[in-house]
């Protein structure tokens, strides 16, 4: 058996699997955001119509996958394997939603590194033979996440300077094997648990600016590649705090990261005017930039090679009472323009 | 590139992985059950010398991870992957498990069904060459448990006749390309989210049996097996309840599930009369009955051929709070005897 192992945590995918469709939904106040015109779907009410928020944002990663399945002009029957989660306490919003869609599920949990963690295991499955085509679903919902995290919005407390937004929205992403897109998956790194005891829950770009740093920094050094051999560099939710802080960071270790191919999805959802303070946050956030924004660039081949890690913090409200540090986690996958993909 | 898919929800492993070596760790009323003498490591407090039980829950987990590489002869940095969770909100045990032993970690949560999915997907990247170590790991406690989805045991409150005793327990299972063993996984079956609309939470068997009666009707559909092609059949933790109502549904499907080589993890941790009612669950329920019982008997070649799947309750106490009903899952894997493994 070929070991497919690059280096330390890198992961070759020798098919490198298609990702033929995506979809994004978004709430109202991320359908106002600079990337408004790129959005699938884009929600007229936070709760989309439910008695819930919770079943506002099962409803909506609902909408996701079947209008990613749509696009791909696909039956649910064809899907082999579901893959995904959320940040809700037991993934909620993804067990209903792969309780509607009757296929097999494999529920995932890294926080909002979830949406990379997703596409690399989905990458695996349909790389390997173990699925033709894997259906990767997240979503994450500010109203859920700040009740569940920290305060009911009826409480309506004050935000600190580095707290984020958590993004309402969701993502689907169909990899497959018997369909042939222009944007491929190569490879991917799969990331360490990192703790530089942060304990702030509302400063989550700090807490997950270390484990961003450790997983770029292990893949130029599987790969043997640097910053410059990508287009553009994604981190998937540090927002100002953290993505300053992984810059730093990433210069300690000896790697330029430049404004010129190096951008957070975290400062790319909302306005700054939407007093958003330190940026978007949520499995959300890169799920959705990722779909509407940076595949389409990939897709026409403005980009040839670009690196998307997706970062995640592991913290829960037990641990935190409990006086624990804030544990951060990142995935990152290599997307790349494929031209016999065109069709 | 190779189809690994046996009908619709099952898929082989091509080189049969090994599972080399296995740890179990069980709280002190677990260790003084019908199993005592198989289990590795049996706490003698089950706050196991921390500050909390989520703190116990995490160091019990560690400890069979550390014990399961010591029986492996195998060091942290042979480890390329591991793939885990538990039943906490955001999987804080093995989030933490994960900062402490430092290897790239992929969390997953499937409630109950984690130990068999965690196997699973360890069985898809050794098979397929992503990585040639892979730990397996779950945990379960009971007071972590009882807080976080039903009362705090402060409260005293009465168990129903229906209800499972959350297992004080942890396994660590490790899957090598590397090295060889009598012990492997030649297939698996991953299973659907079903919902029978049970809304009693303390009625789990109920809500996982209709998820384990649909996986193992796929799983022998997919496969052209009857139960009768397996010497041994374990479900998870369904407990008496449970385990009566899949018989019921398999008869139903045309399959009987005799007591001559069926039986339910839930039903062997615990003594009768230990008061546990319909029995036991929990992640580390059929975590250490898999790694105290069922390895052995597969090992020395008193049972050639297994299929172990593990049941999960899909539910959130927000869920239940909002009147869901609990949605289930189940994932099988079948375990086999092999002669050229032993050493």
């Amino acid at each position: 058996m070929k070991s497919l192992k690059i280096g330390k945590q890198t992961i070759r995918f020798l098919s490198a699997p298609s990702l033929v469709a995506a979809a994004s939904v978004v709430g109202p106040k991320e359908g106002r955001g600079p990337l408004s015109q790129h959005y699938d779907i884009i929600l007229d009410d936070p709760i989309n119509h439910t008695e819930s928020y919770e079943m506002a944002e099962h409803t909506m990663l609902l909408q996701a996958c079947k209008h990613c399945l749509t696009k791909a002009n696909m039956q649910e029957e064809q899907i082999d394997l579901i893959l995904g989660g959320d940040l809700l306490n037991q993934i909620l919003s993804t067990t209903l939603t792969a309780r509607e869609l009757q296929r097999p599920f494999i529920g995932l949990y890294g926080a909002c590194s979830t949406m990379a963690e997703s596409l690399l295991m989905g990458s695996i499955c349909v790389d390997g033979g173990y699925a033709e085509n894997a259906l990767c679903a997240v979503s994450s919902h500010y109203c859920t996440a700040e009740r569940q995290f920290r305060y009911p919005l009826e409480y309506g407390n004050q935000r600190t300077p580095a707290a984020q937004w958590t993004v309402t929205g969701a993502g689907a992403f169909l990899i497959s094997h018997t369909q042939h897109s222009p944007v491929c998956i190569p490879c991917g790194t799969i990331g360490k648990v990192m703790d530089y005891q942060i304990k702030d829950a509302n400063n989550m770009g700090a807490a997950m600016a270390p484990a961003a740093a450790d997983t770029l920094a292990a893949h130029f050094q599987d790969t043997g590649r640097t910053p410059k051999d990508y287009d553009h560099i994604f981190s998937g939710d540090l927002g100002k705090v953290g993505s300053d802080l992984l810059k730093n960071l990433m210069k300690q270790k000896g790697y330029a990261l430049i404004e010129d191919n190096y951008t957070d999805c975290g400062l790319m959802v909302f306005d700054p005017k939407d007093d958003v303070h330190a940026g978007a946050s949520g499995c959300g956030c890169s799920a959705v930039v990722l779909s509407a924004y940076i595949l389409d660039k990939i897709r026409i081949g403005a980009w040839k090679r670009v690196l998307f890690m997706a970062t995640g913090a592991l913290m829960s409200t037990t641990s935190s009472q409990q006086g624990e540090s804030i544990p951060g986690i990142a995935h990152a996958i290599v997307l790349e323009h494929r031209e016999d993909g065109m069709k």
